[in-house]
């Protein structure tokens, strides 16, 4: 089995009011060192063994579903999967 | 400046919806070979150069405002940003 993280950013001009609204949470809360939040997903995905191309599956499956590619970046890393 | 680099995820005991919603679309779609998938969050954070320790100030971020600690588990990378 293989697990795949994949990381999903907003892309660098793209407005994230998400991450505006945690900073302002943050500098409420006393924490003025922190200059920049951006906010975006983490995904971890096990895949089958029988998959043979997984640098290509999920580079599918990144575009056809996980991410918008309009306003989202996206990179990943396999690794083997140790059973449990 | 200390670019920061923190990934939420659930709890391995926690149920996650999000995640079986993706992977039933992901099957409807034909991508048999996902076996499971798991859906957290990505933060960056960019600290001033003044904090001296950023390791425990992110520590104390995550406990009182980035995370749920009764449901999810958090680890951070700390790196030295590069000025654009």
């Amino acid at each position: 089995m293989k697990k795949v993280k994949i990381y999903v950013t907003l892309r660098e001009s793209v407005l994230d009011p998400q991450g505006s609204a945690v900073m302002g949470s943050l500098h409420k809360m006393g924490y003025s060192q922190v200059e920049d939040v951006r906010i975006g997903k983490y995904l971890e995905l096990m895949i089958a063994d029988e998959e043979k191309n997984v640098d290509a599956l999920v580079n599918e499956m990144c575009r056809r579903l996980l991410t918008n590619t309009v306003i989202e970046d996206y990179r990943f890393e396999i690794e083997e999967a140790v059973s449990q």
